[in-house]
């Protein structure tokens, strides 16, 4: 399965980096783009992220063989639902949203029995918003998760994870529901804590935050509206994952309490050590080598 | 006030930095370096860090203009008490330590009266540790705090920070209360954070981590026993910033419960203003032009 037109619904960094990336990687491909906005089509053509514009879903996917959703995840069931009215039997579509279970079971109930969905998380973005820094190496190394589920059809999963490999992405396959639970933890969580960490600040106390502070804070740095969606799709994993985190810090504010502190040491030296491994085998990831 | 000789009690990364930064950057200066370990202290020589060792602390600042204390919090007590026994009449001292309090009053309650201490806090570092990562421009640009009291010598105070520009530093006074009390928010608990993070995550989830989450859980990668000591000498302010940073977590699961969000959308736009005003701060302090 080889996909020579491609139908990008939504042309933001995301979805102009995924046309710039398919343009640069894959050959005779066709790239169209859907947007509400007239500007940011003209921006994503005139960078090429894009080769033709459209001003309707319906026009955008009518000789597609691969539709991308690249909105923001609350726009999923609009656009799902304007899909399913215009699209025909034989297109695969797929999506980079990064919450699965929702998307998954809105495509699954509302797209006609012959096209077919696949869940793709390809986990790359940046703080930065818009087509104007849509790069084509963006996705180059990075992990794609894919979310088939019993119902999703083998040759178009095959098909969508060969596309988002031949942009230079690894892959994986976890189903709709593990991805909202660990993403919960490994993402969400972290972007909830980071906006949480800011929010507590004392002006007073902001001059005196060094590299580490804007580090750990780098991620709060995104675009409100976008991670609104992801958070609130998202809720029920999330909450639990807060909970977990604040029995987890009310057992180190135990470990304070200690004189002789052996036990925190050791806490924190398992989780700087758990960390080190995480990024020695990112690093093998990318270099294998 | 000009330092000819220094003496780095503790030469570590940070000690080692202090050393060659000196040298490097300060002119017509003797460097002694004072350790346990014979190891450290010829790689310090080796490096260039320090021109000689001393093996006793007597021997290390005997004719030393300023005594520099570089080693671990934990062991500041111990040293500061056999510090007293041997150090001479108008010696200056500082300390690189990350919390300010206990040092400065040990220091206060303990050098003998012609002793000058200045509390310093130089806002540089590394997750590595060891002398051999040590290097001079680890303080370029980088904020020192020093912590002055009204028993603080002005003049001594002074020519300590004098000596810390001559290294790169931007210079802050804070007292040491609000030093600890600050630096609980901005450091020790995105550390506490950080380490926690990473400890709750399941081992499933951990091969889905992007940039993002290794970027919020860096300063987790630092060494425990380092940490153990700077966490339990301010843990009356770190366990109120763990509190404050737990309520603002479950005022964000009740923001979760909203339909629409807006309120979530802007708490989350809110953080990502203020953590740009930041970073805008940070750089024209680095690039004032």
């Amino acid at each position: 399965m080889h996909f020579r037109h491609i139908s990008i619904l939504g042309v933001g960094l995301l979805g102009g980096s995924v046309g710039m990336a398919a343009k640069a990687f894959v050959k005779d491909v066709l790239v169209t783009g859907y947007g509400h906005r007239t500007k940011t089509l003209e921006t994503a053509l005139e960078i090429g992220a894009i080769d033709r514009t459209a001003t309707t879903v319906a026009d955008a996917v009518k000789d597609a063989d691969l539709v991308i959703l690249c909105t923001p995840v609350g726009i999923f069931p609009n656009i799902l639902s304007e899909l399913s009215q215009v699209i025909l039997p034989g297109t695969v579509v797929t999506d980079v949203g990064s919450t699965k279970r929702s998307v998954v079971e809105l495509a699954e109930a509302n797209l006609p029995r012959k096209v077919h969905f696949v869940g793709s998380h390809p986990m790359a973005g940046s703080e930065k918003r818009g087509v104007e820094f849509a790069k084509p190496d963006l996705f180059q190394n990075a992990l794609c998760i894919t979310t088939p589920t019993p119902r999703t059809d083998r040759k178009a999963l095959e098909g969508v994870e060969a596309f988002w490999k031949s942009l230079g992405m690894r892959l994986t396959r976890v189903s709709p529901e593990d991805h909202d639970r660990l993403l919960a933890d490994i993402s969400h969580l972290p972007h909830a804590v980071a906006a949480a960490l800011v929010a507590m600040q004392d002006d007073a106390g902001l001059p005196l935050a060094g590299k580490g502070f804007l580090d750990t804070t780098r991620i709060a740095g995104g675009d409100g509206a976008l991670w609104r969606d992801i958070l609130l799709d998202n809720r029920d994993n999330l909450r639990a994952s807060l909970d977990r985190l604040k029995k987890q810090l009310t057992q180190f504010q135990k470990l304070l309490t200690s004189k002789r502190g052996d036990e925190l040491t050791e806490w924190l030296n398992r989780a700087a050590g758990r960390r080190e491994d995480l990024l020695r085998q990112k690093l093998r990831e990318v270099n294998p080598d």
